[in-house]
């Protein structure tokens, strides 16, 4: 099982972290970071740096590809050598499948024109852009193994209905209860249905952070 | 806000990211991965390298220190250096935390003698070899800012805990509805108590990955 994740400076790291400790465990699976280049790639935040393993000129097929959302994917909805790579994959995979605001880049790439999909809260008005129907559900399964999530930590969600479909409910159960994944957060403030206008304006008002330059 | 996060060869990704994602949007934080040399070390599964920004001698205190666990930490539980370095740090954190068998470090350094901890539901025996008592809830507060969390997963409700801890309810909330974070997993198998038999077995069986040693 043949899983390629792309990376790109500002990425969200849960977007990718949280698919990769459930498709890691899938049999056989090999799990391939790629970049422009190898070598370390920095998050939104600017805090931390994660291997690209391969460029994406040596990527040229994979079984599952996720594409992680963040601030860099909004800077790369015009990086044609981006896209162009996502769509060459997407003709090789079982499942494209994508976290957060990754969906843009799918849609950018014009692979969810026509589709119901979904993406961070935040990110409704750009997935319309591109023909795809916004569905506030946590996770999209569309014809053509096209799988989308919403923000950040819907990805471990998607990622144990993708176990499911790859291995059966059995294995995808285990992966579950390996990673102890029995969610009990202490609020209930996940969705922007739910959350309160405190909430809302706080983070509104967070300042943003300029990532530093990655370090290569 | 100063948040260290030491990092060792086969160390869990998921046990470092999750709270990453919560923690790094609290103000002014600045999150520092360390380890024995600055530069890339890789995760227990052997596909995921993240970098350390330093190495612990450079970091000399922090306001929360999140130890992470994975097969890395249970084979570091007689690493004096590592030891001394989280016995020293935690002499200077308001919070010193820990995810799935991190809290074996913890315990190994002699933090939880006589406390109530929690860990992954396969290492109770070990982390009640350290004088810890084990309580199965998912986060476990003690006195003199002790935090511990039960596998993978649960570092993401217990730095949600944190965050209400520091910044108060309202951002804790607004980092909960940051990360879209309303969790829906497709199965009921996140503990131990709740999975099938089926899935046990699977898991006991599944084979395991030597992890390739890090290219550095």
């Amino acid at each position: 099982m043949r899983i390629a994740v792309p990376l790109f400076d500002g990425f969200t790291a849960l977007d990718v972290v949280g698919p990769y400790e459930i498709l890691r465990m899938l049999p056989e699976s090999e799990v391939t970071f790629a970049a422009d280049a190898p070598g370390p790639c920095t998050d939104g935040e600017g805090h931390l740096r994660l291997h690209a393993t391969a460029s994406f000129r040596d990527v040229v097929e994979a079984d599952v590809l996720v594409v992680p959302g963040g601030p860099g994917a909004r800077r790369s909805l015009a990086d044609e050598s981006l896209l162009d790579w996502i769509r060459h994959i997407h003709t090789t995979t079982t499942w494209t499948t994508s976290v957060c605001t990754g969906s843009l880049l799918l849609g950018a790439a014009g692979l969810l024109d026509g589709l119901e999909a979904t993406t961070h809260w935040g990110a409704v008005d750009t997935l319309e852009s591109y023909g795809a129907t916004y569905t506030a559900r946590r996770v999209v399964e569309q014809p053509g193994g096209i799988v989308t999530a919403a923000g950040v930590s819907s990805g471990i969600d998607m990622a144990l209905r993708l176990a499911e479909l790859i291995a059966g409910r059995v294995a995808a159960e285990a992966f579950q209860l390996a990673i102890e994944y029995d969610p009990q957060p202490p609020f209930d403030s996940g969705s922007y249905a739910k959350a309160s206008q405190e909430a809302k304006s706080y983070l509104a008002a967070r300042p943003r952070r300029t990532a530093r330059p990655a370090s290569r």
